[in-house]
């Protein structure tokens, strides 16, 4: 049994218990029930990861992971794909959003190659896990091999595991790779049964021209790899990428370690989805952050039946979203644990209720 | 002339200066343009609010008014009205959710009883802004004569103005009453034209019964009191509350000295309504922190063309949605500031683009 499986065997269902005190301070504190609507079912839903009725959040961590996509030879993003590893020089400089949400919510970034398809300049910042020089292009043939699937996957779960000695209370996931909207297209497209054209966005921005051949790719790509819809693994080689397997294994480390997961948006989403159909027990750690302006997005949090936290119109990736969603999740657990229950306060209570 | 309309003749549009330069800054920072959606536009107003393409927040101000209603005397509540002044206690002490919450964002929270039905403590953190012992119950009668409507919008000004000293770059509004959600359904019904039935929610939790009797007693008010729609101050008057009074006051002095004003859920929204029907040059200075639970804040989101930030279920008030809403207008200016553009970063820019 590899790291994967085991990992996948390890994970166990929420702690109810820890859940129902939540639930019962919650409904104690100086303010009417239900009255924080999402705060309050989200710092329940952390209560049974954690395994505590009033956790505490302390390290934010962010998986911002790359990798490049064969499938830009087709022409279906607006940006070259050596905006991949610039844009990961980027990140190493702190000059990209996700660098400036991630200091505005005080958490630490992880940067990880996954399979960007350049060499890249050694960094003390970056995590070298290149799987390969970029996935092949998967409108003539698999994108990588099961063996690269799995192993992007467990790189995913070592970079969680290595960071856990320096403490990490939630965790988001961020991505970047040009051309990466194709790939959770394909994937979504794979995995819950939807039409390309309705799981296929603009990506950064490609014109009606560019979005009809990223269609007919994506179309192509399925068919030509037939990829099997019970096998994530399946799905992962044929029509994925590195930084998706990468995300996943991420996913799955969280849950294992019981850290609440913040997914961010489209390319997150595809990787929870094929984290999910890896395993039904994942699904009770998974935070929604946010709703991507990517049509497939919805289509992926309808699927995996999560609220998401914001709908700002973002499309940007690299765990943007994942980072205000940790704020807002912290928010809900500082609820928790920080106000007043009624009878603390002297508050009356509901004139109509039983309530104590 | 009075101070009231002294602060109404000197607001201002934006700086269209100010937001052309964020604009041009914005779309070429290393992202694709527009795919940071709402922190994008966000961060374009508050230039324009601010007269300045990279403005910055270091104060925050949540203003949370308090004040009683005459009109739960006709069951109108969930809660008997000790709870309000029972709840600025707990904000005294540092209790409550806004205090958590204001605390969470780094903001300074400023209570003030604009008309509490009883005398309360004194403290050294309560602003002493009493109109009256509560209003009147506008089933009966007007719920404060005009020149008390007046007094409660002058107080919210006053209330800024002594803490501008102390710094404030961006404030949010919050309230506490006991029955205020029903003279909220009233302003909007009255200052809206929408019906009664549709603007009126179940409050901090009434029953069904309690729903409809809510529902006729504003119906009472409104067919009674006959509010002037065009005529902010007699609807404010005949329907209102002093804590609505003050906030819209907090909102004309917010706008008249350029700072964004971050308005929460439904109380806030109904004294919105008041302050943009005083003067149509408001509507600039606002952001909608969030949408809440009660179905006449959408009513009025809808009629004033702004587009909430968040839609977390919350309903209680307090500044908790608006506390929310200032990280992320403060996330939206620090990614202005902060990140670095394409020509900075050396990273290529849109393959199909005549941008520079």
């Amino acid at each position: 049994m590899g790291k994967m499986d085991h990992i996948l065997a390890d994970i166990k269902p929420l702690d109810k218990e820890a859940m129902a005190e939540a639930r019962k301070r919650q409904d104690d504190l100086t303010k009417p029930q239900g009255s924080l609507g999402q705060l309050e079912s989200l710092s329940i839903q952390c209560a049974g990861i954690k395994g505590s009725p009033r956790p505490r959040i302390t390290h934010k961590v962010i998986f911002t992971l790359a990798g490049d996509h064969g499938v830009t030879k087709e022409g279906v993003s607006a940006y070259p794909s050596e905006v991949t590893p610039q844009m990961v020089y980027n990140f190493l400089r702190g000059g990209a959003a996700i660098n400036v949400l991630a200091q505005h919510i005080g958490a630490r970034v992880v940067i990880a190659d996954l399979g960007v398809a350049s060499i890249l300049e050694r960094h003390p910042d970056l995590r070298d896990r290149k799987v390969a020089m970029g996935t092949q292009n998967m409108a003539k043939g698999l994108a990588m091999s099961k063996e690269e699937a799995i192993r992007s996957i467990e790189a995913g779960i070592e970079l969680v595991e290595e960071e856990l000695s320096k403490g990490m209370d939630i965790l988001g996931t961020g991505d970047m790779g040009i051309g990466n909207t194709t790939a959770s297209s394909a994937i979504t497209a794979a995995l819950t049964g939807a039409d390309v054209a309705v799981v296929t966005g603009r990506g950064t921005g490609v014109d009606d021209k560019g979005w009809e051949r990223k269609v007919k790719v994506i179309q192509k790509a399925l068919e030509r790899n037939r990829p099997d819809p019970k096998d994530a693994i399946d799905v992962l080689s044929k029509v994925g990428g590195f930084e998706i397997g990468g995300i996943t294994g991420v996913i799955l480390a969280g849950a294992r370690h019981r850290i609440p997961v913040v997914i961010d948006g489209f390319i997150s989403g595809a990787a929870a989805l094929v984290a999910t159909t890896l395993s039904p027990h994942i699904k009770p750690y998974l935070i929604a952050s946010h709703q991507s302006v990517e049509e497939g997005h919805r289509i992926i949090l309808d699927h995996l039946g999560l609220k998401p936290l914001l709908n700002l119109g973002l499309r940007l990736g690299e765990g943007t979203g994942a980072a205000l969603g940790i704020f807002l999740v912290e928010a809900s657990l500082k609820i928790l644990d920080e106000m007043t229950t009624f009878s603390e306060a002297g508050v009356s209570v509901k004139e109509d209720s039983s309530q104590k």
